[in-house]
């Protein structure tokens, strides 16, 4: 999935102390990043939460009794290749999702057409009072060099962790989603039913930034407005077993920015001999000086007026997470966290809660990748005729993409860059969940039940385009379960089927029990 | 050649009206460039310099007595591919050449192996007054695509400018070179020896910057001090016939920035996630920032303190010349120099002397080439953890490129960017001879006596390591012949061979009749 997997584990490992208020060191020539501020020291601490209480032992025998075959359903699916920017797979595998869930029970199915590849739409109804709409991709990622098994032959290899089975889509997102749907087999198979109605919504195109999903959304929205919250199965605990629980996403802008020559001057046609620049403009100055007049000297200000002004201050739940997230940690954790991204320092030697809140709390303005000119070995001497470069800037509350592109427009133009052309590449809100919403309380419950209290943030520093479910469709979303794996968007992705002595990571069994508990306690929450 | 051949060509259509003094309308914040001053509207004249008066018929019968044999000559030194940067044909083509100087009647030849490529050294002793020293170089460019016939086919093909012969190194650089061979053959066959003593140096690493040339240099370097001056070889014809004779070529200074992580921030292993980019330095955004502190916001002055201080007003010599070229101009001829390299305007709109003042007096700071991150299709938001640029700048007397290269490194450390790392890539001196020399009045009486008076330039906007010949051995030099071609570095390169009728381009026969003359009109220079 893009939101990013290594945010993710970070997020479980990051060890902050200290409490001082976030002081900004580098200041900017005209405007100044908000200072996040704190008014309380109290922390929430996930573990008040009390533990889900329902048994479910005949469903967790069943589990037990049929685990093999449950490894054979998830081999089935990584099996089935689904690579959405190669377009290979895709229509297998919407058949293939579509076909299960028929099997499970659901008596509407639908492949539903998009401009890209197809959505996966299906209701079971359980003539229950709750109605889980459930968020699904089945597309994943092209397979990479590197790899020590094929990545589509679904292998089960024991390693330092286990067993896992390294496969593609393992982690991302097969795995756990077809663990998921393992659980509602179970469930079926033991009760008869499911203890709440389902909605799923699946797209094969989460790995391309999901540029079609709205469609699949709009098909059936007044329907998916009428549930009760929002689903994402996925292996949320880290190597040590720990689990985070994000409530959140930042939003997202992508945008390019291009030089070229034109009637301001510069070359137009392709690039001339560099002799020429004593004469002839150059646009991969004019990039260079449009990108660096978007921040300062350092990079860690973002220039632009206005840029900062829709950031709010973290409510009291927030802080009151983040304090959480704080007293949670030490500065060994945060030295290993530095270790795990290779990186000496944080932005102006940043730590405890000040590196947590510039973290999730400010919006960021970063060049991805900016080209110009020869870029291969040796020299080339000449003046490119076009220069580009992408940005992306994520967004946090109550910042929206338009708004932010508007005053990155504005700014240039201020600036005299009106001949820089700037377009947009992708961009979405960011998209929350209080901590006091019954599916959130329902999670931690049922993570407590399962002895693995969750670290719980405000949010992801990544993004995903999740404001359609909290925003649009006005529900509120967990994404979660247990498990561990790795590898997204990487060689010898894996998760752990069995783990190895004395692990705290959950194998296949008990990640299918979780979904067990989650949906009787959703389906219970009042 | 790395001398730009396009430059070259543009030279000699210049069209330039108008006298105003050049007025720099961009300021820069700290630094401004030097305003170039003319002091006289005096112009020279090349057609005032008398025509070459002898008369060598015997040798002009031999050589159209031969010509298809001629024509061979060429065909066989083309169809020997000596690509340096491939490391092609290398040694072939070095024994080639001196296996030909022999044949010749060179009696002293030599491959001079060096840190790279080797170069080829000949002697000819006529037992003449006059001494003169060939520069030559037989490596060739890779072959691209788009060719229209095999690169090292030698093909002769019949096109709108006459037959040409069409193949990688028709014109760049063999062609002319064994042209200048095919004139050597015809007056010993004809006169038993040459007019002048000869010292051929040659390299195989011009298409590679000459690297290592100095090598080839320093071991006969007391013998070709005493040479009486140098000369270089080449098509100096445009389409139309024109002809420009530049005396000098701008030096170089080739650099490259880098911005990682360290000490100081930044990702120091391998990119890392863009959301990351809240408590992360970007490498990115320093290199951005450190480029954009070199120039103004147009990019076109340098605003690296001293930077322009060396840079000597034009000497009288080189006022009159550069009223020459403009006096032989027209804002026709201008425009058509616009259309050609594909521009709409000059910087700040320049025309006229400004425009050539601007072009041949000023040095520069280019980027050739900048990358930084993902540059593929579609996003990926990453933080990158190097990002580079590579930056030629163009050097005017008395500029050089340590003094230059330790002004840049200055300037970026008060900036407070000495974490971004300049590396040195090359860096020569320019190169200039004065229109007063015998050797290069020599040239512009035969350039006379074939009726084409020559546009005589101070020297090139491009570059070439020349200072070798100008300012370690102390020698006059003059690069230059009939003729046209034109495709170097690029595919369907070609010599014209025999010209359309009508046609103010010089033959084959006539290229290698320019050669006769010149030889004997420096054998007899006072």
């Amino acid at each position: 999935m893009q939101l990013d997997r290594f945010t993710h584990r970070l997020a479980a490992g990051v060890g902050l102390a200290g409490a001082a208020l976030l002081t900004v060191s580098m200041l900017a020539q005209e405007v100044r990043p908000p200072a996040i501020r704190f008014t309380t020291e109290e922390a929430f601490d996930a573990a008040s939460v009390p533990a889900y209480a329902g048994k479910h032992d005949e469903v967790y025998k069943h589990i037990e009794a049929n685990i093999q075959g449950h490894v054979s359903e998830l081999q089935r699916w990584v099996r089935q290749p689904s690579v959405s920017a190669q377009n290979r797979g895709i229509a297998e595998m919407a058949k293939l999702l579509a076909d299960d869930l028929r099997t499970l029970g659901f008596k509407e199915v639908a492949i539903v057409p998009t401009s890209g590849h197809p959505g996966v739409f299906g209701f079971y109804d359980a003539g229950m009072p709750r109605t889980l709409l459930v968020y699904m991709m089945y597309d994943v990622q092209p397979e990479e060099t590197g790899w020590q098994t094929p990545a589509f032959d679904g292998t089960l290899k024991d390693t330092e962790l286990g067993r896992v089975l390294m496969a593609r889509g393992a982690t991302n997102q097969k795995g756990p989603e077809r663990a998921f749907l393992n659980a509602l087999d179970s469930i079926i198979k033991v009760q008869g039913k499911l203890p709440v109605n389902l909605l799923v919504v699946a797209e094969g195109e989460e790995e391309l930034g999901s540029p079609n999903y709205s469609e699949v959304i709009e098909k059936y929205e007044a329907r998916l407005r009428k549930a009760d919250g929002v689903f994402f199965p996925l292996n949320a605990q880290d190597q040590t077993g720990a689990v985070s629980l994000p409530l959140g996403v930042k939003g997202n802008l992508s945008i390019e920015l291009e030089a070229s020559g034109g009637v301001r001057g510069g070359p137009t046609r392709a690039e001339i001999h560099s002799s020429l620049q004593a004469i002839v403009d150059a646009p991969a100055w004019r990039l260079t000086q449009a990108l660096a007049s978007l921040v300062s000297a350092d990079g860690n200000t973002i220039l632009v007026p206005g840029y900062y002004d829709q950031i709010r201050q973290p409510s009291p739940e927030e802080e009151r997470l983040v304090n959480g997230v704080v007293r949670g940690s030490s500065p060994a954790r945060e030295e290993a966290m530095r270790k795990g991204i290779g990186v000496d320092r944080f932005i102006d030697g940043l730590s405890g809660r000040d590196l947590f809140a510039r973290w999730l709390f400010t919006t960021t303005m970063n060049i991805n990748g900016i080209w110009a000119g020869y870029t291969g070995e040796g020299m080339k001497t000449i003046l490119p005729h076009v220069a580009r470069a992408r940005i992306d800037s994520r967004l946090v509350p109550n910042q929206t993409p338009d708004q932010q592109l508007d005053l990155i427009r504005k700014h240039l133009a201020a600036k005299g860059f009106s001949d820089v052309r700037v377009t947009k590449l992708a961009g979405y809100a960011p998209a929350q969940t209080s901590v006091e919403t019954p599916i959130v309380r329902a999670a931690i419950g049922v993570f407590n039940k399962h002895g693995v209290t969750p670290t719980v943030m405000p949010r992801l520093a990544g993004s995903a385009p999740y404001y359609i479910f909290t925003d649009r469709l006005k529900l509120p979303m967990v994404m979660g379960g247990m498990g561990h794996g790795s590898g997204a968007h990487a060689p010898n992705e894996y998760i752990v089927i069995e783990p190895s002595t004395g692990s705290k990571v959950a194998g296949l069994a008990q990640i299918e029990k979780w979904y067990v508990d989650f949906l009787h306690a959703f389906g219970t929450m009042n």
